[in-house]
């Protein structure tokens, strides 16, 4: 997507600097852009662990050039046992975010492609082309989600005789989430590039602010109309006729429909339901935990520091501060996440297609896990 | 209601400077305690304005006091035509939030209980005796509130076999809002003090954060066990049964038990019917609005200043600054209030006792309005 007017991925080799990886250094959006070059593996753990760069698809891309990374390590260093040392490599990405299952799958997949491999220059090769094509696919999946959401938003569009379709959206689930395109704003990007009216409401997201900070910036530069509201207003507006429907990206999904996204999504789902606006979860098909069935029961939800809610980041026109919110002596409680059941979702926005919240419909669309 | 130990009322008279009506500054809070003397009508405007104090039984409390102050500026500056004088600055007075009831109706008796008079001298003593009569009527307003609400918590406390009862609360709606004690906050305040086990989830309540920075100072002044949660995260508790019941506050009540309130009220309602929670509105009756019936579309709801979203004030060690949250070039839109519908709400708390959020059970408990 665009950022200052160029195309960029959010991450990426540079062609005259082939042993970096290139990530925006995202704790410093939207009021500077910084564009990281991470030359070793120790560098994109950092990267990873204090959240220089976030969202599932992006952190697996990230973990798979981590191999390449260390493979790049192990031929500067001479490292005589290279495939002992690139498989400590993978365990200490790994180890960064425990619980994203997109990193562990994508070093495991790396990991796979080189583990029988006697030459070292073959293994990095390999691992630059494996993540590579890891990301490309990442690109296409997003690219794929945005082409089957965007049609929902072309029906939309179609009732309200070409009126402007508002799209509310949680959190980020977009091209800096992702590799490109994202997950909840690629149907809003490709709806917008086939020429659709759309406007989009950007809940804020508290505690992070994801929102604020990131979907404003990506649609700003995209060019997509778009208001931001304190996560309380969202209900107010679906009251008034003043969303069309809802698009959020999830972070674990159920096999019957049960959508793990932001913490907020749950309250955004019933007034959605309340007011009869049709409510979407946009998702590569690997954020499915097919071994699941009630989210609400089943998927636990990551407890965060409490500075996060008594402290926030904000721009002082010089640089980023941290301002305390509260009284100092309260405590606070932060839930990263929280689940939406499936009855108040209408429909799952896959790179297969559009499909109904339920097992059986799920089931269909993907048979293999059937 | 204590601060830093000692008793206070949110607006007052010191025994030892007759003159000046005394409050917090409340945007001070909770970094600072700064109680402000305001000895002119003028500094009363600018008090009530400028959110010095906010909360409608408050303001309507120092726009009697007003009139009060407006006396004795006319006795100071040898006013001839003094009633003229005192109607001109009660105009002043009701024109710094022409959308506040209780200020319309407290400035408009201030009025009545004076006009005929021929005195000054009688003017200062009646409207300093009235201005101290609201307040104390307030205050016991308030006071009843809490000891028919605690009834609703002893209930819940019973149930749960003396455990503790975790009560969440949006925005502020405490003894800084009203005289003392408060309306959503007297219930809690009057159970802590019975001795039953209380705890409170103080939803931050962005834009302007009322909860983080008043309901949590608020009741760590009083010792009341509370967290401080984003607002995001309401939901996902009352999913996992760690909330027993809802209070809030409301700006504007219809006869069918429509309640208005800070936005982001309507979101957690919802969150409360789906997972079979109690969810009471407290008021004090001034509040209702006998000529209104469905709030959603008959209540005007305030759009403030945008900025609001997009900067947030807090405390950087030394003082209060204002950071930018987003993208400068993104807008922002920004809603004070929303609507709850009587069907989310199970019941309300008034002076009178607790009715059902309908016309005929609030036709009973207010047979003067049938």
């Amino acid at each position: 997507m665009k950022l200052n007017g160029k195309y960029y991925r959010s991450v990426w080799i540079d062609e005259s600097d082939k042993e970096a990886v290139c990530i925006f250094d995202q704790r410093e959006l939207p009021f500077k852009v910084v564009i990281k070059k991470l030359r070793t593996v120790e560098q994109a753990a950092i990267a990873i662990k204090d959240m220089h760069l976030r969202g599932a698809p992006l952190i697996g891309a990230v973990g798979a050039f981590s191999i390449y990374l260390a493979a790049l390590e192990a031929k500067k260093n001479n490292v005589e046992n290279f495939l002992s040392f690139i498989e400590d490599c993978a365990d200490k990405i790994k180890k960064t975010r425990p619980t994203a299952v997109n990193l562990m799958w994508a070093v495991d997949f790396m990991i796979a492609k080189i583990r029988d491999m006697q030459n070292l220059d073959k293994v990095i090769a390999v691992s630059l082309e494996e993540a590579e094509k890891i990301t490309a696919e990442d690109a296409e999946m997003s690219r794929q989600i945005g082409i089957h959401g965007a049609k929902l938003i072309r029906e939309i569009s179609k009732k309200k005789s070409g009126d402007t379709v508002n799209i509310l959206t949680h959190c980020n689930a977009g091209w800096l989430a992702t590799v490109d395109y994202g997950t909840a704003l690629a149907p809003i990007y490709e709806a917008f590039n086939q020429g659709i009216k759309v406007h989009v409401w950007v809940d804020e997201t508290r505690p992070r602010n994801q929102g604020a900070r990131l979907t404003a910036f990506e649609l700003s530069q995209q060019g997509v109309p778009h208001t931001l509201i304190a996560d309380n207003t969202g209900g107010h507006l679906m009251q008034h006729e003043m969303v069309d429907m809802v698009i959020v990206g999830s972070d674990r999904t159920t096999r019957c429909g049960d959508v793990a996204n932001k913490i907020g999504t749950y309250l955004k789902a019933l007034a959605a339901k309340d007011n009869g606006i049709p409510f979407y979860a946009a998702l590569p098909s690997s954020t499915f935990d097919w071994s699941l069935r009630d989210g609400v029961k089943e998927i636990p939800i990551e407890e965060r520091d409490s500075d996060e809610v008594k402290y926030i980041e904000g721009y002082n026109g010089k640089k980023i501060v941290k301002v305390l919110l509260t009284n100092e002596s309260s405590n606070a409680l932060n839930y990263g996440f929280d689940v939406t059941p499936a009855k108040l979702v209408d429909g799952i926005i896959t790179e297969r297609g559009v499909c109904a919240a339920n097992e059986k419909a799920l089931m269909k669309m993907f048979p293999e896990f059937a």
